[in-house]
């Protein structure tokens, strides 16, 4: 089978959502395994300068705009989060800790942490309403709320983050597949073309 | 005639060219003029806190790739400029100059000179290269050397560019059509539905 592709995302980002509901069968429509990989935009964006899109003057009104012109673009639920953008420890240390157990139920987990957030309005930045969604999900909530605050797993997050970074990950969602790397949900398209022509000369 | 599309852009971005290569026929397609409005991106920037792709650590890299694969994409030809980005002061003049006298000469002249940075890696933002590539089009040197130091026309250029970023302009291309704001090339298949559906309801 042909490499699998990285998808790097983080919990906070609308683009990253809506990439994350088209990848798997964009992957799997060419043999490819996806790895999801969430991390931590605040500390790419230290080191670019970045700042959160709301906050940016002009680009934030765009920004709220965009956001939801193109979940209708990509048919996809959503609705601004009351509080947005938040940070995303809780929601990605539940996912690193499950994935050791399960990494395709982590998947599904990611999904359902996502759809909390950006559909149903949960702030999952609270470790609380994080530990609820996994219980839903059928997770122990003990468990969940134990990971959270484990070291053991803070430690594995803050590895993949750097991991992330390390790879060249600035933004969300960043996929790389065979050493190219595509930001942007709107550069699904362009991952496509990857895909199909295996590793399209350009 | 439904309302023309407003189409904000620096001579200096390589996304602002792919999509001048694409608006006409699109909005020809769906019955609607073009202005073409030529801005200083630098000066947005001072407001958003943005600084030019190449520079920001992380981006640059990424970007370099991203305008190749992205010109390949929309099959436009491409070179990276040996010197990128430019200020584009000197291109700027000479078109809002052409534009007084013939607004669809000033487009195609627009047309010339990105191709003449973009794909003929020729410094347009040295005044005497874009009245070189003025001459090629067909103008008088001597006019358009005169315009381009002419205070009036450099008026008219701060003018323009303080009412393109009064209207939102914070990046290159921008584009804007009933009202509403699309950035990016790759926001082209979101304006296209805009304008298929006349003024689509997210």
């Amino acid at each position: 089978m042909a490499a699998p592709i990285d998808f790097y995302f983080d919990f906070s980002s609308p683009y990253g959502y809506f990439a994350s509901t088209k990848i798997e069968a964009m992957a799997a429509k060419y043999g490819r395994e996806v790895n999801w990989r969430p991390f931590l935009l605040g500390v790419a964006m230290k080191i670019t300068g970045g700042a959160p899109l709301p906050s940016v003057p002009m680009k934030g009104d765009y920004a709220r705009r965009d956001f939801a012109r193109s979940a209708a673009y990509y048919g996809v639920d959503y609705k601004l989060p009351s509080v947005f953008p938040i940070a995303s420890q809780a929601p990605a240390r539940a996912f690193y800790w499950l994935r050791q157990k399960d990494p395709n139920q982590a998947k599904s987990l990611a999904a359902a942490l996502y759809r909390a957030y950006f559909v149903d309005d949960i702030n999952i930045s609270n470790p609380e309403d994080t530990v609820a969604v996994c219980a839903k999900f059928g997770l122990e909530p003990d468990e969940v709320r134990s990971a959270i605050n484990d070291a053991a797993i803070k430690d594995l997050v803050k590895t993949e983050v750097d991991r992330a970074i390390a790879r060249g990950a600035f933004g969300s969602p960043y996929i790389v597949v065979d050493g190219e790397a595509f930001w942007g949900a709107d550069r699904l398209a362009q991952l496509e073309k990857w895909l199909a022509s295996g590793g399209w000369k350009y």
